[in-house]
């Protein structure tokens, strides 16, 4: 203990009812929730703005480059194109980046607006916070520390990119490279190379190969986006452009510079090793929980790579610590880690009492590839491996209306449903709209509707919702 | 009655199960729900195809010309322009009609093969259906006629376009002319002028605006869009492009041929007269139900323009006619009709007992304009009327991340629920996504959720869905 | 202002978070749910005691004497009379009172345990509140008065028996002589009068009519049981005891003392005056709100004769004062009361935001006369009078097993339906089982359930909730 | 084949629409609902009346005789006999069987009535029929045989009283002795043994030793109630009266007739022999569907004793045969079959195609002893079973103010939610209105309604459904 720490530590701490670790997702809904209840809170984050990855460097930046690149590639395919005609040029990189970093800007702006609208209650300090015990943190900041004491703590550190050990690891860029306000990739690679095959790879595949690039993605395991229902995956994965080598199976030994600015990727497929030339390489092997400073050392239990969590958010043997979002690892979304954070809120008003609990089976993914993919709840292989008897019904993107009329009929949606009371369980879309479609059969899911219910609904025509009601009826007349 | 009249009516009737008067979205949801229960069904309409108006020319074509406007208008605005570049000339009508005739052939011919793999109980039968009593039809085609006798009657003869007797009525389009098969439209006019400022007119004006069209609507009354909630109306016309010119409380006394091939629309706004001078002119002042042959005959009750309906889409007084779809004129929408043909036919299985019964209050509707809007149940001003105490509950398109991403910030989503239970009973949304969040709130109208329940679902970010819950939980926490 | 009080008034108060005036039902599940969640919460209640009128001289020992009568009256019918044999002699009401007086002193003393085992954050204070300022109570005790100031109050100071300024009234007994533990009233009036056909009137008319008082009821109005649907009276009304005397437009003009002991109630039918003679007169003519002392000082709004309140239960105007129970005379029953409460504690939890809400319309009231009946929601005259459409279904008593069984199968239950979603919006019970049957009614009422789902639920038999089944699928299927 | 049957093959079959196998509950629902659907239906029955089991020998007189036991017992408990009185004397069980053959005759007339005024579509005819093939059923009655050829057929043959071969098991009497109409057994036995400790044993038993027979159970399992959840049978078992011997693991070896009209029952447990004697002896070891003639020969699946069904209610293989009720074994419940007795009737309308479908997981179970208890969907032993998270809350009657007012305060409610959507997935209730408690409960399990929506709702007070708000209030706040 040198000798600022040792002032901090003799230092009356603030008391405060609540602090976060972190101003992200997972932290600012319960903290404005709180404080709007009459708690002094204090978030703490090192990147001193509110903000998760969500923002800085994820789903926002990530879909806003997206939605300039499904746009190029439905304004370039017939017929489309006929009608309209043709572009005068390829797409402006750097342009597409100067409107992803204005998305970013414009709600970094919101957000300090929704910040300085709150409840005086509410502040955030910048700096790394550390768990000195389970009711005291510690923020440390440039030449300063400060202690806090808090009848409760939400530690929502998030998560960050995992790199792998792999010899010329270095030389890759990650996700934060590409959609960082102001990223260090600011021209489209002529060759990108993608370590990984998970949702992060798979859709920076498809964006940049519609956006010009040629694309390799080279996934370690036998097939891609593990952890999703195989079934799923397969359907998804064969309406992906096939001009994208997907390599399976497949270990990366190494990256190494090649001659011109370039860079090659050495993998091995069982015996056989390949190499592939990129212009950039891009490690996406999966993000994993930040445990923040002390946690270990405090024993805080841990699941997997993430802090255990009971759905009460509460770490279980501490009825007054909760690990909200990314950082317990259970569902590493942004819109799940909001409705974490509110689960733990509303449990630390009911005096950590659990008066609240996190649904984890009824939170929707969304795959922002081409096509889209969209699944919630239990499906096929879930609802196999919980021996659960479930039915499906399934509609084709082909006989839709507005998949026809977006020329675009790659897909399906399907629904499952127990096998009894036809309540809905899970449901998956590839296609058309799957983002927005799974909003409906997600909410469904959540509120326990059934096949029955679903049927009675007229779903707006011509939307690819009606697939959704016509899937249903398949099942109840 | 002649000769031929004659023998048709000595001839024996041929017995069927069902007949339905129509073969479009009223008619055969039914029709196939009946043939696969094992009844003798037959379908009569005129065109000799399955299909009603939407597919014909509206829903469908309409939407096909529409997202191809709506791609260009996003392909050419700013800042995705700057990415993308600019497009080598203007967009080419007689390429967005080809596309849109390619999805009309392409439903057809879906249809067809629907029709062909149905139960062979199912026959269609071309030509036009007359009532000659309450379980008698005639079908009369070139040269011949023929009489069935039924167990029940479904009338789903559909609507048809209102033509007002204003002078040169004649020199109008109508929707048909835009969107039918092989239209007779081709080209796009350099100036249109739009008689009427219903859906079907606004729809029109903001697609061939966005298209190049310099465009004026005519509309009598004193709003737009009449018979929808108006601050809905508001909220959606303050949004529209304001270079189309919207003349309102202005009565078109007469339509003038022009020099040079082009139109003179002649209006009165109060005691002032005005011109409006156009490449086209289209009528667009509503749709009409068509009562069928021999219904005022048989005295069949009316409602409005249309047939009476109970909410059995029995006809009042006759339990074996059934009245499904826009002929009675409630809700005239193909996805209203679909849902009301299996109202029929469920009531029509259970022995013209009723067991299912049409829920008018929870049908969506949308505008395909741009702003989009759509809205479904009790909204603020039918709320008012009905003294329902409701609250609100909004979420502004500006603060939402896929609005901001689609740079399209403009709406609003409105949630209204029941001020005690928090039933959602109406909500409304304009802008980005509309159709298809109007979705997600419809089927939580319509299976009677309330606000706790939209509350607790994690909607998925970064779509615009995130604006239900949000507003969804400035109700409840 | 005298020196006890100038001493109070200079004396700091103590502070607390939130203070209920009461102790009964509206106000300790607020209480509980507050202090459990960490809040320092003092109930200020004059009785001293955790219990509201309910406990006190309300629903719990009129229920026990009524289940003795009930009792009473199922063992000496035939059937069951024939089966079980005679009793030796008449019941024996000192006995009754015993044993309702054992009923209450039980949940006394489970109340007072409920108290001790709370946390440590809560206390009961005995003593008057008085308002000293929307946010300062003066408690006031013998000898004695101390001030507590706090964040919100609870306004929860209950209703007490009304007695109209009639000549005599002081002759006449309340429910409290009855009810009341160790009551006033020990011994079975032979001749029963009742002043009011309310609910209490005739609850308690018909108990005591099946234990075997004569009993005559007056009612100033043309029906019984003013504000309930009238035809649920009717039905209700028409299988009540003939041997009970229901003099209706009766206006009670005064009492009087007789011979003997005895009394006489004058009264007048139109112009025609009458009287009656009676060993007890009971004074029913309903309860009215208590108004604490300070209120009206305080300018705190009114509604009827009671406070005004918000579904939040807030004080319009004054976000951290709460008015639940039957201080406010929406609902003037104990579990209204309850639940009233706890939207008031989640209010305040939530730093006096609005995040839940009383949903006046799903509270069940059941009459526990004989036949019982019970009543929930939007019935066939609020229906009719909001302009709801809705349609019926209806199961007799006559045709039910349970009924049968018990010998007793007058009645009906009956549901009321939105007419187009088939959602259950009300439903009435009369007869076996009604206090029973209005729970599963009410839940459905408050789900939001419709006759879809009930018709799919297999209703166990024999009971009465069969009809519940057998009335939905009449509308269904 | 004998020359009548002759006469009958070359007869040519009556064609109907639907034919039954029985009259019961499995087969009138649906009888009915199909003839009214203009249907031509046909039942067959040997009794020649429209009941099965429930009414002739099962639920319907049992429960008959219960209510009286019932009434009887609380009579006769302490406090209610003090404010009551004593009886005369015993209670006269010929007036008791006289009181349950006057229910069956009622409910008898009450059936034939309803028959009468059914469609003329529907016959009864008497006699027993047999499956000639899957579209063809000949009935035999006495001294002829008739055939009818049937689009579908619904078997529902129902069960029977299962007497396995133990030597003396005819000098055993079973339910029909005690609750057909006229039956044999007309006189309380002085000491009872009951062979068998399900829920008819253990019914029976505690009826008749409420009206003063002393009795003996006997059951070959370690435990009552087989298949139930075991921790709900140990809650329930604890509060059966003491005075009821109940020998577990008690095979019964024979049973012989005693000195003076009495018999002895013997049993062994482990290695000891023991005896009983008595003066009745129940054989209550089951019931076992009822497989009609053909069915073998035909080849019908089976499953356990009873046949195999789909949750279509479909035998699988043939979608125009259905089982519904007692004789696919699956749910031996009169409610139960009821409800797959309408499914089968929306499948066959639908034209066997699968419509609706049975919720085997929804249906309650209530077993009428003293105390009564009842259960619905997925309990303790049964979640843990399927591995499902479930949270659990319960109130204990002790606490509950109607059984205190009873009297009767042994027991509890106990809620079972799945531990994320807090979703109710099923209950049981033991003590205080058990089989009235369960159809709130098991409707909520039915539609799918969560911990919130029960905490929402204001439940009666003062019944024992304020327990069902009071446990999901533990776990919602």
């Amino acid at each position: 203990m040198n000798y600022r720490e040792l002032v901090t530590a003799m230092t009356e701490p603030e008391k405060v009812d609540t602090i976060t670790l972190g101003a992200g997702g997972a932290a600012y809904p319960a903290a404005f929730a709180l404080a709007r209840a009459g708690q002094q809170v204090v978030m703490v984050d090192p990147k001193g703005v509110m903000s998760g990855n969500c923002l800085a460097e994820g789903c926002v930046p990530s879909k806003a480059v997206y939605e300039v690149a499904e746009l190029y590639r439905r304004v370039t395919a017939a017929p489309m194109s006929r009608a309209l005609g043709a572009l005068t040029g390829p797409p402006d990189y750097a342009q597409v980046v100067a409107w992803k970093d204005q998305v970013q800007k414009d709600r970094y702006r919101q957000h300090d607006g929704e910040l300085q609208a709150a409840s005086a209650n509410l502040r955030l300090v910048p700096g790394t916070g550390r768990l000195i015990d389970s009711h005291t943190v510690e923020v440390n900041t440039t030449g300063s520390a400060k202690r806090f004491q808090a009848a409760q703590i939400i530690i929502a550190s998030g998560a960050d990119v995992f790199v792998p050990p792999i010899p010329g690891a270095q030389l890759c860029v990650t996700s934060r490279d590409l959609f960082a306000l102001e990223p260090t990739v600011t021209s489209l690679p002529a060759r990108l190379a993608v370590i990984g095959g998970g949702y992060v790879g798979l859709e920076v595949a498809c964006m940049l190969r519609a956006l010009g690039s040629q694309v390799t993605v080279i996934e370690a395991l036998p097939g891609l986006l593990a952890g999703m229902d195989p079934d799923f995956v397969t359907l998804l994965a064969a309406g992906i452009d096939p001009t994208i080598s997907i390599q399976l199976s497949a270990s990366v030994t190494a990256v190494t510079k090649g001659d011109g600015g370039g860079f090659t990727v050495h993998y091995r497929i069982g015996d056989a090793d390949s190499t592939v030339d990129a212009d950039l390489v891009l490690m996406a092997v999966g993000r994993r929980p930040v445990i923040p400073d002390g946690a270990t050392e405090l024993g805080l239990p841990r699941a997997g790579h993430g802090l255990a969590v009971d759905v009460s958010m509460q770490v279980p043997g501490y009825p007054h610590l909760y690990a909200p979002g990314d950082v317990n690892g259970r569902s590493m979304l942004f819109h799940s880690a909001v409705r974490q954070s509110l689960v733990a809120a509303h449990n630390i008003l009911a005096g950590n009492r659990v008066v609240d609990r996190m649904d984890f089976d009824s939170v929707p993914a969304t795959i922002f590839t081409a096509p889209q993919g969209a699944y919630v709840g239990l499906t096929r292989a879930k609802a196999a491996e919980q021996a659960r008897q479930v039915v499906e019904a399934a509609y084709p993107m082909a006989d839709d209306s507005r998949a026809q009329i977006l020329g675009d009929t790659y897909g399906e949606i399907r629904l499952f449903c127990d096998a009894q009371s036809l309540r809905l369980v899970g449901g998956w879309v590839v296609g058309a709209d799957a983002a927005q479609l799974i909003g409906q059969i997600g909410e469904s899911v959540a509120a326990g509707l059934t096949a029955y219910d679903l049927a009675r609904f007229a779903d707006q025509h011509p939307t690819a919702a009606e697939g959704i009601g016509k899937a249903a009826r398949t099942l109840v007349g």
